[in-house]
């Protein structure tokens, strides 16, 4: 994991959705990228930079990389708990995530999403962070 | 059905998702609104008031209704064709849908969407189709 | 709403995911059969006859037939609130639905689906609900 | 990319839904999952080795490690082609993906996505292909 010099996390629990699960019984993989998105809102939230104070920033942050590894399958009415930790934010916004099943607190999947800034007024991709993001997390620590 | 003095539909055909399929191995019945929706998109936009139009046009056509019945599941890689309806446009619109798999040509899902009117200048619902839906209806009879 | 001689009820709390806003910014209507999936599998929980339950006493409960009314669109981060209510289940099972906004606390949303027993040693629609649905919910009541 | 001694590609095209937009109208991440499980349903299919054929092989074959770099966004009612190309097969099945916009012709999304096989009668992953995937793909080469 990226040493990150702010140590920032949060996490959200959840029960597997019946209509996620595929006709093999267990959840489709496509689904965990919802179940990440939870943890993600979750972790901008807490440090006051969620949807809504990223559009007023004139930011916007679009994820451009994600990678995740399915350990062990899940099925409807496990309980998840997905944990995001921070792993970068001054040139691009990494955020780590592991996923537990909570009765048998095994690990089922891990994985990072990668943000970029893009500039609203021009469009432009922002190679270092905007001192928003900065400033947000570093309040936070 | 509703009578309505304009004959007008669209069809589209699909192969069904494997992850739209449930752990009971058949189609998960909020799939359906999906397909519902990709042959509305056809209906409109054959008759040029598709997603852009609208926006353009100062009107936005929220779902307010909807209702589905569900005659026969469907599965994986089954194809079906979702024919869409006009029954209703004067105050409101209102489309028919009817699925068939297309193998057994066995109709598998019948259903009807209404939407109405919003003017987004005021917020005001509309209790009267505004003159272009009315409009791009007629001329495309 | 129909009488019925068992009031029973379920309800959950959700949170509008991200991704269930669509490209005008509100909720897009084929997720709200997400949310009716909470409670009706929260009502058919309490009841301990949930999906593997079912599964055991050898029917499926397939979904014929639902209708929906949209009332105020909602949007990302509102929590809303689903009620679940038992409405038929001599011959079938009907059961209807609340949304609330909870910060409003206006209801934006409410329908009904309606399920019916298949035997799965025979594939056949049960016009008659079976025993063990009907001695559960007295049991509840 | 991985060498192959088998080159092997199947592509499907495919309209973005509307529900697929996000709030900020662009494609929601998740959503593009959908889209690489249509091309590797295609090349599957087109190697006699689709769902079914895996089923009465006595394998499953779950993704275990996927990764997508999203380099455009895409929106609403733009077409785009899914490539899927093989890259690896003797000892789990990778698959590499290339999404293009149609019209503009840009690359949109590359990734890739990486399945093993598990022996459904022992639960036992396999650190081989079984044979039937390597005949089939060789088959088809």
């Amino acid at each position: 994991m990226t040493k990150c010099d702010v140590s920032l996390s949060a996490d959200v629990e959840i029960e597997i959705p019946f209509e996620d699960g595929d006709p093999m019984g267990v959840t489709w993989h496509g689904n965990y990228f919802r179940y990440l998105e939870r943890a993600r809102c979750r972790l901008l939230d807490k440090i006051g930079y969620g949807y809504r104070a990223m559009l007023e920033s004139g930011y916007s942050w679009p994820i451009v990389d994600t990678r995740v590894k399915f350990i062990r399958p899940t099925e409807f009415q496990q309980r998840i708990r997905i944990v995001a930790n921070l792993e970068e934010y001054e040139n691009r916004l990494k955020l780590g995530y592991e996923i537990t099943e909570l009765e048998s607190g095994e690990r089922t999947t891990k994985g990072y999403t990668i943000q970029v800034a893009i500039d609203n007024a021009t469009g432009e991709l922002c190679f270092v962070s905007p001192p928003i993001l900065v400033e947000k997390i570093r309040a936070c620590a």
